[in-house]
Parts: structure tokens; C-alpha cells; sequence
């Protein structure tokens, strides 16, 4: 099953394990470069700015990943389709506002070595124009709609931000992108629920906190009425959107002339959303759950939920085969499970690198456990090994996976609370000041030039939905009137 | 689950079903054309020649023809990655076949926009030169090796062939591309076994006949020392390339300077192989299962794999509650089950309708069955309906499948004879006869040369396997020489 593609070779063994012990919150940037480079997530090294390779283990935590989301989608009638990459320059250019808004950032083929094409063809930045040129064509009548459609894409932004892998790339590999088509406002307004209630499901399932906010206008996607974002924070203090979900109103309707016979016989616009989410959801797992002993993977994405560590001497091989057994019990109980009992590594040598893996469990065998039948297991969350019959072993894993849930669970909102300043008086705050921060806010865009100049960050939103319970409001905003709402301030990746 | 999109208005009801008797060896573009336009595989009215749009059905067709050929893959330890889309011209251009093959046909990204970048990308054809750039960095010692890889992902070719929906299009959407580095060319040799292998065992699966031909020298993959190549025939004769597997040998090694040090000390180029399948797989089950009722998927991959028709009038709930509860008894057993309760059309037009969809089996629910407990499950193959309780249907459903199984391969060989003439004497037969033809060679590009001038068609290689019985050597070639091998002649898509 898994192989570690020259592992030990790149790593220089036991000592770059220990030297390993790295505090995300003293420097982030290192703590997460050593963290993909050792855990093999991806690899930088590939000689485009902004795009990656993905390693078989990072690869393996992210298709878990996409197929949480994936079944999300399909349980709410979502359909999978799938859209072609190149987007002639007449479809992409349709609708203004998006081609303003995607434009420059997007990578564009003119012909081939030896050829130059008629038209240009953008590679897709994401997928609005391309479907809904071809849902002129498919919706006619009350009966096509609504129209529930995701897609699980590689798209490409050649954005001018500071690129971070996974974080922010030039080609995302992941995109999972929903987009969805309605008969009345009403029912579009109600889609943009599901999709706020399926993405709190997806990051809750990954333990992951985040912010809802309602975008400001003057940051609102191209080609919408308005979005919500996902935000969390990263140990470095700045904010990552993990998804959006937007209202597209009419805009695309009217550009691509998207339109249905009503039952009272009038054609009309039909009202569009659409939401996405992509492998950043990984990147902010790997940061809000890691620690100083490396990667700490949840028990539902972790590509290995248990490994084994026999302790034996090179002659004992019954308590090898006793190990095997083990294994097999729990594969056959459906446990993702990996047996290392490669006799060139110590057993301390193992606890070390399978707990910088992510591992979240660990079962531990030695010839006490061969004598009793039991299994020895240790957590990656520290808490107290317990020795079980094996028996009891596959129901006390899904237990402490659990106990391990909570946990990170936990940390996960404490490191939240961490990154996020709450206050009434941002400009006793000031510039510089690490994290995000959540402050009174009138909505209007006078109030937020004022914020963003104080504190050297950007309005991200106004909160719709905090992890963290936020006083009630009252006082006077920055600009001297009374708060409607809370501001989240901060900057982003 | 599975909802139509359109579907009515599209098609224009029963009328359309009734005009879909196409008999496909008449006229294979029109049939195919149909079909996928009917039974909503691919919708062909994008404005990019060569680049479909996968609809909902198609895709979970070929989402499951993809889940047979990764756990394959898994099985026998390939691991997967995944190497980004664009590919710097330097690295695209360090093995010159491989330049000189792809580059004419490789889609070519200058910038965007506003910003012409330093070094033009290339949009991957194909993955070697990007992989084994990244490996040239891996692959460091013997227990490095071997690696074996694989991806799953879209590739471009702006070939000037005429393009065909699924069959020979520009943006390959799935493509499953595997590759693998070796200490020696006898482990080169044996993985290209290992792959023959597994592709005849994913070809096996989908009852899709084949042969296997290793390509002439001057036909080979490009950088590549040799290759075979799984032919089938289509039903207007031509042939369709199912698969490639290659043994690359050292010359990717060579220009991208992979090597390792062996356990004797010296330092060593690897040995490498590569093969790929792509959505053409369904392209061949579409057309070589299908008949003049429509689409006829294997069970293993029909994304319904028993529609429920209730016979029923509108007032008699009763059997349309027992056909829900027959549909939740075959979900829980885990078989691909829709309900078409759908009170618009009769039953009549629902059998036309799923089995032009291509279901294998088909549940019929009236009065008589509620009354009894019983079920009537009807074939897409015409074998005799029967009845049987609701305690017996799974496993009969299981055991008619393998039925249909059987009927299915039986077709498809009987189908690929059809398409198939065996010859001594190609001059008898000359030029725009349909089908691949057989006729005895020596491996010489002269005789070659002859065979296809007089047949006016193409020499796809000597043929390793054959699903037919070929007659033993004997006699001479055209060229007038003792004949060592048989040579598989035709046109491709």
C-alpha cells in the first residue's frame, strides 16, 4: 500500500525527525514548508511558480477529503458533470464584470507550436461562462429547474499574490464547483442556504473553525449580488478563505440568455448561485491541526488511521506475525492500517515519524501483548496509552477517535480565539498587530476605509456566523455611529 | 438520485424513442451520434471542436470504468500523484522525439491577458517529460526503486485527425496515465507484463474484445523503445486504439539524467515503461454493446443497474408503495436501483426509454406481483422475463447479470469477426473494404510498405494475442517470403 518514495535518503534519517520540533505560532512559513516537505503533502520543487506536485500521501488525504464533499453534494441532488478547461475568448467574455474580475489573471492559449488559432482559448479560471453557455441551450421550461450541477476541476489563476503552496497556487487542482439555476429569487435565496448548510457540514466533519461573513460589495465576485465567505485563521494570524458561496442573481442569465418558460406561460431569467470549495481545505487542516511533533490528521481523512509498530528483536518473528494478524483484523473492519515493520528503523524511531505524519492512532506490540492477545494503543493527541484484548481493539479505535474529534475540536477554537482579536477601540490596536480582528461596523464603505486605515488590514465582511460568541453589540462604531454589526478585519492569502 | 435533464423537451417523447431504431453497422456516425445525444452521455454543441461536455449519466458510466482500472492500479502497488497541467518549454523540449512528436499538436500558453511570461507553458499532452523531471530529483538509490505511478487527468492534443465525440478528441478528460522507473531492463520488461496484464484484465471486465499488436519501429510512441498497442473494431470497421503500454527504455533516463546508485556502487540510468487508458474505453463499450434498441451497459458499470417500472393506474398507491420498498431492498443491497414512478408516460415508453439508457435489467411491479411477493425482472439481452419472490431477487438479479455477462462477451467477439477478415491473399480483397484485416507478415517495413498500398489502409502492428483463432503460419507474404508473424491492418480514429 503506501511506499515512501525515497524517504529516508531525502529526510538524513532520525536526526531531522527530532530536528523537527518546530512551533507553528513562532514561525509559521518554516513550520508549514518543513511540515509538506517531510510528510511528503507536495512537492515545491517543480519549476513553475505556483504549481505543485502532489505526493501519493498529501494526494491520499486530499481525495478523502473531496469525497466528503462529493457525497454532501450528491445526498442534496447535485449532479456531477464536467465542463471542458478552454473557454473560447466570444463565451468567456459574455458577461463584463467577470471578464474584468477574471481577465488578467487568466492564462490564455493562442494556438499550438506550429499553429495560431482563430480565436484565443482561456484556460479556465473557474467555470460560470463555459456552463452556462450550454445551459442556454439545455433549460426550456419550469420542469429543468432547479438545475443542480457540481463539477471536480483543476482550474488556473495566474493571480499576482504571493503564491503559498496548497494555500494559494496558480493551478488549483481541486475545485470542487457547484453551480445551481432557479425559477424564482425566492428558491435561489433558499439554495444559497443548502450550500451554507452543506459547507458548515463539510469543515465542522474536518474539525476546522471558520467565520461566516457576508462580503462588502466592493468585494463581491465578479458577476454576483453579493457572496459569503469561510474564513478561518492561519498560525501566522492572517485570514484564509476556505469557500464561498454566491448569489449570482440574474447577471449571467441576462449575458448568456439564460431562460424558462414559466407555468404562466412568460419566459423568463432564470436565478443562479453557485459555491466552491478547493484543496486549501487541506492546507488549513494540516495548519490548525498541526503541532511541534508535525502533521495531526483527523481520523476521518487520514489516509493511515492506525499504524502498527512491533517491537521485536530480528529473531522474533512470531511477535512480527502476530502483528500481521492484527492488521489484517483491522483492514477487514475497514481501517485504513499500515503495518511498518521495516527492521532498519527502531521502534522509537517509528512513534516519531508516524506522529509527524498524522497518524492518529498507533498500536504498539511486544511480547506482553503477543502472551495476552492485546494490543497496546497510543494517540497522537498524547492522552494516556491504553492496553485493550484484541477483541475490544476495533471498537475502543472508533471511541478514542472520537475522544480525539473533541480534541482537536477544541484546539481547534482555542487556536481560533489565538488569532482573532476582539475589541472596541481598533485604533488602540493599531498597524501590525498579528491576527484577525472583529470590531463594531456600520456596514458602509466611509466605516470601513477608516478601519482599513487604522489597522493596516482589509474588511473582509461583516460576521454572519462566529465560532467565537462575540458580546452583544453597542457603543459607537470608529466612525462615530451606532454598530449594526461586526467587521472582520484581516489579511488574507 | 439520477435526474433528467431537459430530458422531454430534448427529445420530443415517445416519438424520438421509436424513431431510435438505428441499426449501427448501417450507419455507425449516425448511431453513435444518436445515442450519445439521446441517452445523454456527452453533449457535443460546445463551441470547441474536439472538446465535449460530460453529462450527469455518461460520467457515472465512466467514473466507474475509471474505479476498475485505479483499484487495479492500487492492487499492484502503483501509487497515486499528481504533476501539474503546464509544462515549462525547457523541460518539454529535453527529450527531442518527444519535442518533435507532441510539440505540433501541444496547445501553448504565452500569458495572459495583459502579461507575455518569460517561458512559454505547454499544455500536457502526456506526462513523461513533467514526471520525470520530478523523478530526476527522487530517484536517488536501489530502494527507490522501482516506482510505480499513476494519475488520473486531463491531457490536450490539437490533432488535426478528424475528431470524434469520446474517441478522438482535444481535451482527453480522463486519462489514466501510469508510469514506472526500474534498476534493469529485464524489471523494465517484466512490469511491461504486469501492465499487459492488468489492461487485459480491465478490458476483460468491460467484455470488450481485443489484440494485442506490438506497433512497427517506425509507428512507436515517441522517446519510446517499443510499444503494444489493445486494438478493437469499431462497427464501420475501423480500428480504435484502447490502450497503449510502452517500454521507454533509458532514453527519458538519458535526457532527463535519472539515475540511482546501484548496491555494486556505480551509478546507473533506470529503466522505464508507461501505458494509459483514457475515456475511449467507453467510446468502445458504447459502440460495440449497443444495438438497435440503444445504449446496452455491462452491469459493472451501468450507473442503473435495475430500473423500477410500476405498472400501475394512478389511483393505486399501493403498488407504487411496494415498488419503493422493492427499490430500498435492492439500495440496501447494494445495487444501483431508480424508481421511475413517473406518472406521465406509460410503462411501455419507460422500457423503450431504459433500455435505450442501456440498463441491464429492468423490475416490472403490477397487482399480480403485490398480490404475491413477487418480482418480474425483464433483460436488456430479450432472454425470457421471469418472476420470482422478492426473497430470491437479489441473488437472481446476481446470477442473470453473469448471464448478461456472458451473452455480452459472446456479441462482442462475434461482432469483432464481423469486423475482422483473415487473408492470405490482401490483393484479392484491395482497396475501401470495412473492416481490420489479418494477413500473414514478416515485420519488414518494405512489405509494409506493399500491404498498404494495396489495401490502402495502415499496418498497426504484429499482432501479439488475438481473441480470434488465426490459422497457423504457412504459404508466403505479398512480399514473397516465409511469413513469421500476423499483421493487424486498418484504420484508426
Amino acid at each position: 500500500m503506501l511506499r515512501e518514495i525515497s524517504l529516508f535518503g531525502e529526510m538524513g534519517g532520525i536526526l531531522s525527525l527530532e530536528r523537527f520540533r518546530l512551533d507553528k505560532y513562532a514561525d509559521f512559513p518554516k513550520w508549514y514548508h518543513e511540515i509538506l516537505k517531510h510528510a511528503k503533502i507536495v512537492d515545491t520543487r517543480y519549476p513553475v511558480k505556483g504549481m505543485n506536485v502532489w505526493m501519493p500521501y498529501g494526494l491520499k488525504a486530499l481525495r478523502m477529503i473531496q469525497k466528503i464533499m462529493i457525497n454532501l453534494l450528491e445526498e442534496t441532488g447535485h449532479e456531477e458533470a464536467y465542463f471542458p478547461t478552454m473557454i473560447p475568448e466570444s463565451v468567456f467574455s459574455k458577461e463584463k464584470d467577470f471578464l474584468q474580475g477574471f481577465g488578467g489573471e487568466t492564462f490564455v492559449v493562442e494556438g499550438t507550436m506550429t499553429k495560431k488559432f482563430n480565436e484565443k482559448l482561456f484556460v479556465r479560471p473557474t467555470s460560470e461562462t463555459v456552463m452556462y453557455y450550454m445551459w442556454n441551450i439545455w433549460i426550456k421550461g419550469r420542469k429543468d429547474l432547479p438545475l443542480k450541477m457540481y463539477q471536480v476541476v483543476n482550474v488556473f489563476r495566474y493571480e499576482t499574490k504571493m503564491t503559498h503552496p496548497i494555500l494559494r497556487v496558480r493551478e488549483i487542482m481541486s475545485f470542487i464547483e457547484a453551480h445551481t439555476a432557479h425559477a424564482t429569487s425566492e428558491e435561489a435565496e433558499k439554495q444559497i442556504n443548502e450550500a451554507l448548510s452543506i459547507y458548515k457540514k463539510f469543515f465542522d466533519s474536518l474539525l476546522l473553525p471558520y467565520f461566516i461573513v457576508k462580503t462588502p460589495p466592493w468585494d463581491t465576485f465578479a458577476g454576483a449580488e453579493y457572496n459569503y465567505d469561510f474564513i478561518t485563521a492561519m498560525p501566522d494570524g492572517k485570514g484564509l478563505e476556505l469557500g464561498s458561496v454566491i448569489n449570482l442573481g440574474q447577471k449571467f442569465a441576462r449575458a448568456f440568455d439564460i431562460k424558462f418558460m414559466d407555468s404562466d406561460g412568460v419566459t423568463k431569467h432564470v436565478y443562479q448561485t453557485c459555491y466552491g470549495v478547493s484543496e486549501r481545505t487541506l492546507g488549513a487542516v494540516i495548519a490548525i491541526h498541526g503541532d511541534q511533533k508535525g502533521l495531526f490528521l483527523p481520523p476521518i481523512i487520514a489516509p493511515i488511521q492506525v499504524v502498527i509498530v512491533p517491537i521485536a528483536r530480528r529473531d522474533e518473528q512470531d511477535i512480527i506475525e502476530y502483528a500481521k494478524k492484527i492488521s489484517e483484523k483491522l483492514k477487514k473492519a475497514g481501517i485504513r492500517t499500515f503495518l511498518d515493520d521495516d527492521p532498519e528503523h527502531t521502534p522509537g524511531w517509528k512513534y516519531y515519524f508516524w506522529e509527524m505524519k498524522g497518524v492518529p492512532t498507533r498500536i504498539e506490540i511486544g511480547r506482553r501483548e503477543l502472551n495476552n492477545n492485546t494490543v497496546t494503543i497510543a494517540r497522537r493527541d498524547g492522552a494516556k496509552k491504553i492496553t485493550v484484548s484484541i477483541n475490544d481493539m476495533v471498537d475502543k479505535l472508533r471511541s478514542i477517535w472520537i475522544e480525539i474529534n473533541d480534541y482537536l475540536r477544541k484546539k481547534a477554537i482555542e487556536h481560533l480565539k489565538k488569532m482573532t482579536i476582539i475589541t472596541y477601540k481598533p485604533e488602540e490596536i493599531g498597524k501590525g498587530v498579528k491576527g484577525l480582528i472583529i470590531t463594531p461596523w456600520d456596514g458602509t464603505k466611509e466605516c470601513a476605509d477608516k478601519l482599513e486605515e487604522i489597522t493596516g488590514k482589509q474588511v473582509l465582511g461583516e460576521i454572519i456566523e462566529s465560532p467565537i460568541k462575540l458580546p452583544s453589540l453597542q457603543g459607537k462604531t470608529i466612525c462615530n455611529n451606532k454598530p449594526d454589526r461586526y467587521a472582520l478585519i484581516g489579511t488574507t492569502y
